[in-house]
């Protein structure tokens, strides 16, 4: 009993992410040779008030050297639900406010450490790292094929984890 | 007298640039905390009317998929050459015309590949990469003990140089 109710837990994901296409960085490229209306940020829509590092390497030394824990968010423009999760992100006034805490990087383009894709490179992907630069594999959401895949009705989900990488760091160091 | 000549070309750079101090870092650290009044952009002012990439990754993908040459320029807020130097390329039309046929990255962090600091990680410093993803070590400044670093004075030789990055790419590909 205690095994089901254990394994229920965790939903099977069907479609609520989306894969890395190869087409999707081409067609951005050749969108390259469009002028933006305004200057690009570094937030991109989900938080234009937060402090968004730019690298995964000013990241890691902001989050080492702050000692504040490091919140990084793999999407896409062209994802549906990387899009509806940011909008459900960038409304939600107590995660905004909790993110002060955190070092915050958001990508739309994969780095070259492993680590940042335990279970693979999908998006959207939420991925907690102690300032002991370790990633937390046990802050998951809801799904057991994506680990670290969040809907926007997972949002206070999201939320809780963000608590938790606060506390366990605090717990832990 | 040729090898006089030659030697003479290149100039013994005395303090146009600024070394990488670990305390600049742990400076700007500290700093998070403050909120900034605009999102912060990917221009950083060196060109807001242009497209720059996030990341080395991003900016290595879209280099070899647009087969435009790749302009990496590595600086620090803290660092008066450095403004500088992006007061003088913000302000240069032909430049800021011309930057647009390049895959554009500006950083004030360093990645973790050491073909883009040949000669150390001093700032201002200014790289070209063909879309073959080849670091063009012949492209330089003036400075023979820091090659790839300009002054505000060198200006000309900055938009020559795109303009020698581009041609070479066209012969050689």
């Amino acid at each position: 009993a205690m095994e089901k109710s254990y394994t229920s837990m965790f939903l099977l994901l069907v479609a609520i992410s989306c894969a890395l296409a190869k087409d999707v960085g081409k067609k951005e490229a050749k969108e390259t040779t469009a002028k933006p209306k305004l200057p690009q940020t570094l937030s991109r829509g989900w938080g234009d008030q937060l402090i968004w590092t730019q690298t995964y390497e000013e990241a890691l030394f902001r989050s080492k050297h702050s000692n504040k824990p490091l919140m990084i968010i793999h999407h896409l423009d062209e994802c549906p639900h990387s899009q509806a999760l940011k909008k459900a992100f960038a409304e939600h006034k107590d995660i905004q406010k909790l993110a002060e805490k955190f070092i915050l990087l958001n990508l739309v383009y994969e780095t070259t450490d492993k680590n940042l894709s335990p279970d693979g490179q999908y998006v959207p992907r939420i991925l907690f790292i102690d300032p002991s630069l370790t990633v937390r594999a046990d802050i998951t959401g809801r799904y057991s094929n994506r680990l670290y895949a969040y809907e926007p009705s997972d949002i206070s989900l999201l939320y809780s984890n963000m608590q938790k990488a606060l506390k366990l760091m605090k717990t832990e160091l």
